[in-house]
């Protein structure tokens, strides 16, 4: 006989744009909503019967109609008023995960409502309702590339016998930043949103900026410290930063000097180098990371 | 003040490619080796000290001098020797974690050394050799693209203010398959991996065909069960399948019947179901998803 | 002022699945259609006067209704029935392109309404039909990806200042094939499209097998020859091969010889060669690669 | 027996980043570069003589020291310095042509040497140098992704009987600007590169934004006639979009009343609309497209 374990479903990468219209000037939001229900499902997995499920395509119709019935939130108030709906509104949802990701526009020319997509980046966020845990939300940004081009070193790691790389005192440091920060459970309710995002940004770009990197882990704790600071109500950060490593391409057979001039950007492979850092007063995080 | 929590380090998406030959005749092992590693790391994130660290570059060396120093193994065996190596070779080192992808090729024509790469789907597996916790091996696929074409429904959900779903006695059920198994620690030295993997294959394929399916959590649970009938040495199975909709085309204004003959792929929103099959006995999984 | 030079316009990527029902034995064709029309379209482009277009939708809705009306058609057959019908159906429409890729599924199980994708490959056609150069169509195969282990050598080539590639006699050749073949007009009311693919999928797929290759060209070259060997219809063969670089790993820093054993699979750069080959007496191709 | 026709090979994707010190201020030129060489390529195809061949790893060195040797040229410039140096460097090289996308990154903090990647966009250049034509340069956007969230509609299109689009008279329009644009000639010598780019993409996106449309296609032809206007040495303009379709989503099966505020952001199928608008006395372009 076999057990059902953990188990989750969900509708996934639904894609709701919200414009709105404030006379002549627009102001549009770009979601990307991936929704997961859990609960008691013995059920459904062992003869089909769907009478637990609420069925994905009514959560992505629940996810257009908050659009208009909510209004405008927030991408964290969003998330979190869908995550509750899901489980106060069925006795067999024990605990909804909404992931939100936000796609920013800048604004181009004076008619109010035209948009340029304003990079690679994306702002996300994750939240958490589960009937025995209550709320969980994480935030973060995802696909921000950042690049150093001095101030960066390596050496003094283990030389072993498949050692072969040599200790270097200025390189290129280049990553592709996935950061998340979970919130404390009890700023939950008071937090704006939109301001902690942009401070957790900014010192996310500015520690990575100003810190004089001896390793990508330095760089990551500084980065998580930073954003600490930056936004008290933050009290965990997760960071993956994939080393892209620039090469320092050879040109002595062309009779040329490369003083750290010209680099070959390399795909594949990559280092990754994946850290929590944590306020020394941080609370478990219960299921936040579920 | 911050804490260190969680964090590892390594060399990502290594792709490997082996070839020995057998006179003629020439068999080919097309792999990406992701390696991490974990163990007592403060000085690194504090100060940026790397007198502990494997760089990622060693770790890329040593997965290139194993596929000749140890010869044509199979992936799970490939993967262990690398994870035991790393522990055992660095006291920093506490847990190593190595996840192989297989690509698989089929031999055309009559030279003994011409293939044609036989499909989307990727072998995988993952092993985690701990100091503390010993060794895990999961195994699995990745990118199988399935379908029935009938033989599912879906009806008998929840009807909520936000439900518009018709129900349904007859639609296409198409997904991509993404499963890992675990394997029973006390199996780990005496299994036949090859065999293990095509097995475990058959019975998928099998029980995805064969289950006359009433939601795609029914086929889950009966492709869990169908992989460790038929692989006893699995303990548990993990699935996260997407729904792949394919929605009948409304022919009506054509003057058309559609009587489930043409249908639209859709790509997002997708339904995404994931779920855990346990056996009855399996112990507990210690690291192995970690 | 401004002249409007050639333009066109259509809908993309139009995912049409269809099912034909043989008892319980069902047949499913699995296509991606993309249409574009050519007409007088100054109206449109200089003042927004839409009523020369036929909206895209509508050539959605065409495609769809087509999968229907016409039955199962071949791909070829299909692309061209569609071709013909926009421009015979408005008088604004001087011009249709109509390409049409098709995956491939295997059958799994013994239900006869199940199946797995067979490969990363896909079979394409594009017909073009032309009021005044009437109807022309090529077909071929994409994302086809093959490998000789051996039998494939590279010297002899220009040394330059910025030459610094060593000569080998023994190279992995791997390459991701894109093959177009053109048919010959007076063929095209006649063809068996079915065998004409698998016959013209064959003779590629042995040539490169069995080419004893100095430089990718020259494997291009057999593959164009065998290709209009084995389908005399074809008139002309368009390849463009990447060289996907694998390079064999210097293993001697760890006491190891790499006798042609292990590879790095390199990503970017790589080389791209492209190529023509046409028969002694292959009519002009006329629109055919418009 | 068979013919060759047009052939080209090359490196392709080399991915150069320069970096050139001004004291404590940095700057990065992000790029990557495509070659392609043609000429009488006979004896290789036929029989896998190279002496004819410029090894595309010749070409990828060339790139490199291309990048130190001639200093930090405008994207032009440096395709062009590439191209005319195969053509003349070689008696076997008749036609080069080299393309190069270059990525943009924004500084970051105070450092000098801090960036960002700034946006999805790449700026391209295609510059083509042949023996016999002489050399030609285009020069480009991709992936550029904007909108106007209104003063868009579309109606008055052809109603055949598979039609069943309503008419729209305030829509959405999303695309993702592809755009190339060919500079006359006889301007070569004397343009500044980077106010040209800078003010073509300015155009561009005033155009966009200030063309209140009735199809797309309009708004491309206005696209065109800006770019020219804003840069005279532009004398034709060629662009590709796609029409990234926004359906408003129906909420009134939830009570609610969707006055074009919530919509769904589809992937396929797409609109898409490729035309060319030339300058009334655009020279012949020759080989610029090739």
């Amino acid at each position: 006989m076999a057990t059902l374990g953990f188990n989750r479903y969900g509708k996934a990468e639904v894609r709701v744009v919200s414009v709105r219209r404030d006379g002549a000037m627009h102001h549009v939001l770009d979601r990307n909503v991936s929704m997961s229900l859990s609960g008691e499902m013995d059920a459904v997995y062992r003869t089909g019967d769907n009478s637990a499920v609420l069925a994905t395509d009514t959560q992505k119709n629940t996810a257009y109609a908050f659009a208009k019935s909510h209004g405008p939130l927030e991408t964290e108030a969003y998330a979190r008023a869908l995550a509750e709906h899901f489980v106060t509104s069925q006795p067999t949802i024990a605990r909804a995960r909404v992931e939100v990701d936000e796609y920013g526009w800048d604004r181009i020319g004076s008619t109010g409502h035209s948009f340029v997509r304003n990079g690679s980046e994306t702002r996300t966020t994750i939240a958490i309702q589960d009937e025995a845990e209550g709320l969980s939300i994480v935030s973060g940004v995802k696909d921000m590339v950042v690049m150093n081009s001095t101030d960066s070193e390596f050496w003094g790691f283990i030389d072993d016998p498949y050692t072969t790389l040599p200790p270097t005192t200025d390189r290129i440091l280049a990553t592709q930043v996935s950061a998340l920060w979970r919130f404390r459970p009890d700023a939950l309710d008071s937090l704006d949103w939109a301001k902690a995002y942009l401070d957790a940004r900014a010192a996310l770009l500015e520690a990575f900026a100003g810190t004089y990197s001896y390793s990508l882990q330095q760089t990551i704790f500084a980065i998580g410290e930073a954003i600490m600071a930056a936004v008290p109500e933050v009290c965990e950060v997760r960071l993956a930063l994939p080393n892209k490593h620039h090469f320092l391409v050879d040109l002595a057979p062309f009779g040329l000097e490369n003083s750290n001039e010209v680099y070959f950007a390399a795909d594949r492979p990559y280092g990754l180098i994946e850290g929590e850092i944590l306020a020394d007063d941080a609370p478990a995080p219960g299921l936040a990371w579920g």
